[in-house]
């Protein structure tokens, strides 16, 4: 990267209504990311949004005056070519396949939930394929280049990519920032004076050390988890003493597994009422797309602060920086497990604190495990494992294993059933599954 | 061992029904293992069980004419002192407190079973510190005996016993022997024609491979699983798409985890029949005793083949004849992980095929895992883990963790009420967690 | 194997002055091998001697009356082509490249010999590549049959085979039948009432326990080890306190490693004398091709057993008929690590026992490790991995690195002065060195 | 640490000729590192030395302003009452008895070497007792103190605290820091843009990468090892086509085994010409104790960087200040392995990078393990475990598994000839082995 005059970088799901942050996150560290090139790349149904998104984009650098070139394109292949940086945000299916995900499994009694469950597993069928090919044109294009995953399953496309291509590649989630901006707003400090280590997968951690200036805050944190959440995960509340012999501050995401009953009920008194979080999602976008459409605009509108992945451009910008520079900071990323858990295989991804070096992140050895974390854990990376299988071999069987096998289905037969009905509904998506031979 | 004349074995627990299973063992394999005094030891309130199974012990070994001595007593340090082996066959709280092991849980929509889930957490509870109790006094009374335990949970039991003494321990189950015999029934041939290789836990085992005169059956045996069952576990019938892909034969204990849904309205359906497997058992023990008790009985009666806990006595009698002769023959048992299944730590208890030598057994190489088993394997084993510990130190927090962490348990919420309706019900076996400090 | 009638078996390097042995296995042991083939391979070079002991074999065999056909060829191809064992005795170079691996090393003070040392590493340079010719020949011709490896060095020789193909590969050497044949005559036993643990790796051991009936006699070996040693290698004696605290008995060649002074001053005296080790072998074996060809010689004659390799053929046959009928018994075999030692990779070759099933060994669990032998098992496997590597590819970078980690290899300097000469006088054998683009 | 005024600092064998520059470390990172009490603390027979550099540490002091006290004392509990950092930097035993380690091995025919070898191997056994001690009165008087210990062998020293004592505790070497110093000025840069990585333990690493703003100059490195060397370790030339072939940086203490026989003729030639690197050092000292005594000196003088220690004191206050501050920066320590080398037990020390927390060092993964060096690590860590529980246990037996293990002794005969005389030269210091029971 040393030679070039500045950066070259590409954004696939270029047409996000997240790329506002992002253009800002470039535009405000620009001293220390030099970006020459922003390539923005959609599919052909995007481009509609691209246009509005990247125009915007384009705005918001004029008014920046930097030398930044701002690409739109649909020609994946030229916007990799060359790149420093890979960013990929992308939802194959759109929101409609999301609605899916969510709503079949209720039929069943069991948890909808885009990451997660069976509608997470959906997600990773119908994403892993597409994101090993954007993996191809970067190993033929740009082999250089770090990409950066922020398309959900996180973990699991993290770990698919380890496993089944050479490309070097980082999984990033906002969750693990978002807790170090609470406790920085709780104990009002600069987030960099809070260290938290996190422990687990991507959407399945335990955070077991909060220091805040030194001093470990999280037997305080624990018994105030109120503002531990996120928009997308409904607010149950934890049980004070479960948490406080668990001795570690669970995710949010563990919720549902913690609390399938209460969480399950919510979702069907939601979905009863017709309340649809991907349908919410998506009226969001429509109304943040009006507002990207306005000539006038040349800022990140705040409205766009309310979508619910808020810090995951900021999560991206960092990394990028500490890449770049060498810096050796501590970010927590979805990096290949290498002894880390050590009853994880090596290529299992795990979500960790990592010193960012230029060379890529090294991962912290892990300073307290909470054992009743441990089983858990290695169930959810089993189904993954299958699961991410699964995707690649459009393997009947491998999936029935996956779905069986993940802790929030009750039994072989309503794994067998709900299967069929979900890959049915994903059949556009799911070619492996439905070629000849397999059928 | 080699200098004594002939052996000394205490039975803990010997007023059992299975004693004379046992003594019919002993008599029949006196060559290859010379029995010199059987000491069979109970508690007060079992003494009269005791004198009437007793009795027909001593009947049977004066038929046999073998210069083996039958000793009856309830003072446990005497029978244990010197001795060669020890094997316990206990329950402690007897059927009554089964019966509220298997009914509590039903309340809360949760399988109720004797070795899993919250009844067998509530067993291993109760037997654990007795158990270790046994141990204190092997410990100092028999350092060499081997303890060879029958007393269920008995991977868990065993594995308390690993980790918090220092008596050589082996725990023993029936199911692999009767995998062997059905084996050998279906293909028609001698038992020890036949190689079956087991994975997992206690009453948590996979069967990658069974080999019949060298030849593989094992998709033969995927494909008819009706005649492997055992009496206390309901005959819900496995999906074949499910075991195929599965390349295992689960465990007919699996059942309560694969087809929870099922076995649950199973057991839902014969408690509001007001059938219930404890009152079943007792009543065959009661029968039994009544045969036990005819002075004319000189033989082990066959109505106890039909107890449900066949093949118990010939296991224990194989293993004690390896053991004492080094005959470096391939056993099932429950014994210290060591590696074998590397995500394990080295001290938990595991289900495993062994050689068994002069030394001990030591356990061998797998040469399959099935993927799929990995997750509910260290799922089980973490709650296992939290529960032995809850048992030996009495700590509630410790029994939260195990029971929300147990993957039969739904929600933590659900964990904490049945918990304290569980331990409540069991106030008189649990000191450890009703003393002063602990309320 | 099951639907044939009778076994095929190839003997590469059949035309050995071993063969009778051999052969004489095969006819005491038929009931339990039915051998209905022998091939007998050897190269052209070697086809004198193989017509003398295959002419020497036929006799044999007709002696017995058994229906054993003896082939004798020189198409390898031929020999292989679906046969259910086949065999390596090999010496690439014969009696004269030995001889410089011997002699070469003495000329810079390091020790010369046959089996480690830089003479094992020009042996394993010249071997491994034609080995792993007959390993494809394998795959090819008989991809289920077992290779049983005599070839030295056999621990290499059978680690490269793990690593570069896809053979059924097990390593055997006779020092650990030897050891239990001196234990058994000592304490005059039958050798099955004898059972050691060998820990380490193939001329790199340590016995940790010798059971006599069941008894430990470990400290009684380690006080009378005259009788431990072997035709090749000289009887310098052990220091009484050095063994008493190695707790371990060492096997013989580890004289090489803890006496290194001695033995080389001994190794210099003999060469000086103008003695030389593979002198005296080539004038033995040409005394016995002498009596084999005597035409009416019709059995193995008693003079073979003087010749060094005592017990090889016996070792070799007790395998194949555990393999074939699957006896479980356990025998001293060289291996992949698996676990075993945990230190060293999955894919390391060990010497450990195993018990032979069907489907092959299984590595025994290790009861001790004797903790002063770790480090330099690892030293000599980090040489190993080194010089298997150098001879796979040729990479005089690779063998400069395992010369100069030899831990027998007193410096760079010399490593690299030593291997210069070592390479050129065995260039004929060593195309992989001397191609036009390595030079 | 937080709620005091002020840090207290603990200095055991503060007497030594390198506490002025320990000293003007303090007074220059006074305002990241508060000192309020130094405490400089010498056994009775140090105590002239002890005033005399106390002295100008107090003139020093005086002349900078800064409110930082003082103490002399022989009284080593009240110096480590309350301490939050100790540092030690012994040589039990002084300059005779590191002349002895270096002499008596040459008439053996052996490196004679202060830190490895024989020699390395008395230190320890003198020292590590000594620190043990320490360390109980750590545990009792200032059981959150960080122990830094400069004390060689610094590894074997700190292993022997991990495994014997409870105390937080880190060893520390100039030799990392030297590296990095030596690249700053071949490449014109700041220290801190140099990133290298270590492999291995203290005193025996490799170098395996070597970033200069972000460019790997290993290859350049590897070709210019001119610059690279100590003081203490004489100044053969590397072959370089062995450096090209290892792809690592050996540290210069490596000579000792990659080009013994170089080394050791260098060894005796200067002991033959009367040259006693010893006396050399005691000649220096009696020169700076003349320079401290200088009532008019205020200042660190200009010689005491011809020392040979160069570095040490930077390394001591750039870790106090990191743990103080939490930093989070990456120093390369002696600390327990934990995984990090995978064939080395968890409580093994080793020489690593590590991310400096407020809560201490956090090892960080290798990136890059030099397949040859692996061997030998665990040859040099097999000898130091061995001499560590030999110095614990004053075990004979031990110490000769030890000796003759080390790589660097060529035979067990040698090495229990060399032990006997280097013991009964080192009786004085090492009671454990002359006790009554022992003899």
């Amino acid at each position: 990267m040393a030679t070039k005059q500045g950066l070259k970088i590409a954004v696939i799901g270029g047409g996000s209504s997240y790329t506002p942050e992002l253009v800002e996150g470039f535009i405000l560290h620009y001293n220390e990311l030099p970006v020459r090139e922003l390539w923005l790349v959609d599919i052909d149904s995007g481009l509609h949004k691209l246009n509005i998104v990247g125009n915007l984009a384009k705005r918001m650098v004029e008014k920046s005056g930097l030398p930044i070139e701002v690409h739109l394109t649909t020609d994946r292949r030229q916007a990799i070519a060359g790149a420093d940086f890979v960013s990929t945000q992308m939802r194959v299916g759109m929101l409609a396949a999301r609605g899916r995900d969510e709503s079949i499994p209720l039929k069943y009694g069991v948890i909808g939930q885009e990451t997660t469950g069976p509608g997470g597993m959906m997600k990773a069928l119908r994403t892993i394929p597409v994101l090993l090919d954007v993996c191809k044109d970067i190993e033929e294009l740009a082999p250089d280049a770090w990409l950066l995953n922020f398309t959900n399953p996180a973990g699991m496309v993290t770990e698919a990519i380890i496993k089944y291509s050479n490309v070097k590649s980082i999984g990033l989630c906002n969750a693990p920032i978002g807790l170090i901006k609470q406790a920085s707003a709780k104990y009002q400090v600069a987030p960099d004076r809070v260290y938290a280590e996190f422990v687990g997968l991507n959407h399945l951690h335990w955070i077991t050390r909060i220091d805040v200036e030194g001093e470990d805050k999280l037997d305080e944190m624990l018994a105030d988890t109120a503002g531990y959440s996120a928009k997308n995960v409904p607010a149950c509340e934890w049980n004070p003493e479960f948490l406080q012999s668990l001795r570690a501050l669970p995710s949010y995401y563990l919720k549902y597994f913690y609390m399938t009953d209460e969480m399950l009920k919510e979702q069907l008194d939601s979905h009863n009422k017709g309340i649809n979080r991907a349908e919410v999602v998506k009226r969001v976008e429509e109304e943040l797309f009006e507002l990207y459409s306005d000539v006038d605009l040349q800022d990140k509108p705040k409205q766009l602060e309310q979508r619910g992945g808020a810090f995951y451009s900021e999560a991206a910008v960092n990394l990028m920086r500490s890449l770049y520079n060498g810096t050796n900071d501590i970010q927590t990323l979805n990096v290949a497990n290498n002894g880390i858990l050590d009853f994880l295989p090596d290529n299992a991804s795990i979500e960790v604190n990592c010193v960012v070096t230029k060379n890529g992140p090294l991962p912290l050895p892990l300073t307290k495990i909470p054992p009743s974390a441990v089983g858990l854990i290695h169930a959810v990376k089993t189904y993954e494992q299958l699961a991410i299988d699964a995707a690649v071999t459009g393997d009947r069987g491998l999936a029935i294993q996956a779905m069986a096998h993940h802790p929030l289905v009750p039994s072989v037969g309503i794994a067998i059933k709900m299967l069929d009905e979900m890959l049915e509904a994903n059949k556009e998506y799911l070619p492996r599954f439905f070629t000849p031979e397999s059928v």
